[in-house]
């Protein structure tokens, strides 16, 4: 039994799903590890993750339009302002999606269903550099 | 230290929760495995993975009127309808709740509250045949 | 590779996020394991888990609003009223939340962002005693 890590980097340019599925998957193919559990971990609370559809981005939009009309920037009820009428949303939007997510790897390979991607989700409306640690533990 | 792995076949009648807390618990007490942590992951990004309390059905009857009052099927601001009216608010019911779940084992027992039940959550209106895969890590 | 467990118990005075990344950091720094994969688990469906931003009180209480508004107390669609006009509002809240969190452990400090904290979510009205479970693996 063993274990690894690894900080993704990742910019963003505002809003938006980001789809880093391969960067997650070569990472996992060259580790020494080849069957465990992957655990994503963002350290953001205005961007998050989500494991999605990666074969239609209508999906990745209409998930967006979703969410902008459910929290909506710059909502009055929100005292929280001070970093911008999209700051506290993007807090809200964290809040109902995920902070973690964890992946059998069998093979080297990412468990995923064939439809699924791995997504950062930037919630902010301006690019950020977030980053996504990587912790991989099994045989 | 030791893992196990293990894909559950759920087949659903459409939406709703299923409750598959005693095949989960099934096979964790067949382990070899007996404290550790048991990571839930579901292949799909039109079902998802709840926690949720197993006593009153009324609870799992309210949830899904809660769900579906909050993302409308054939909500005309979707442009993802090709799959059916049900599908786009499948993805989004799905990005709002989980795709992995992780619970701790001890004595190969799941740790889960007195009130705790494993669901997964269908979130297309037909029946599907659901694929879930537990991993289990510990001594 | 080892692992080490336990378990805490939080005292809530009614709705809202109790901060407890210091009970969590104590306990690790104190463990055996330097290195690995932090599991909480809430064993609750009342109250919930949730990373997010501790610098500013005001998203804490921005968030609360929000999440009273999207899920109202009495709400005449829920029939599981039998515990109260807050309890089925509490097991949605919990669905849209987080049951169990992972985050990484390096030299026996939580990988946490600058801005992150980690709260137990209180959905009932009332004060309640919640048990959160601790699964640490590593090395």
């Amino acid at each position: 039994m063993r274990q690894d890590r690894h900080e993704l980097s990742i910019s963003t340019r505002g809003r938006g799903l980001y789809d880093f599925t391969d960067q997650a998957r070569h990472w996992v193919s060259a580790s020494a590890v080849s069957d465990g559990l992957l655990t994503l971990f963002i350290r953001h609370t205005s961007a998050s993750l989500l494991v999605q559809e990666n074969y239609d981005p209508e999906v990745q939009r209409d998930l967006e339009r979703f969410f902008a009309r459910l929290v909506r920037d710059g909502d009055p009820m929100f005292e929280h302002t001070s970093e911008g009428s999209d700051d506290m949303p993007a807090h809200v939007r964290a809040a109902l999606t995920q902070t973690s997510v964890s992946i059998p790897v069998v093979d080297r390979r990412l468990a995923l269903g064939t439809w699924q991607g791995v997504y950062l989700y930037e919630h902010r409306t301006s690019g950020h550099h977030r980053r996504v640690l990587l912790h991989l533990i099994g045989d």
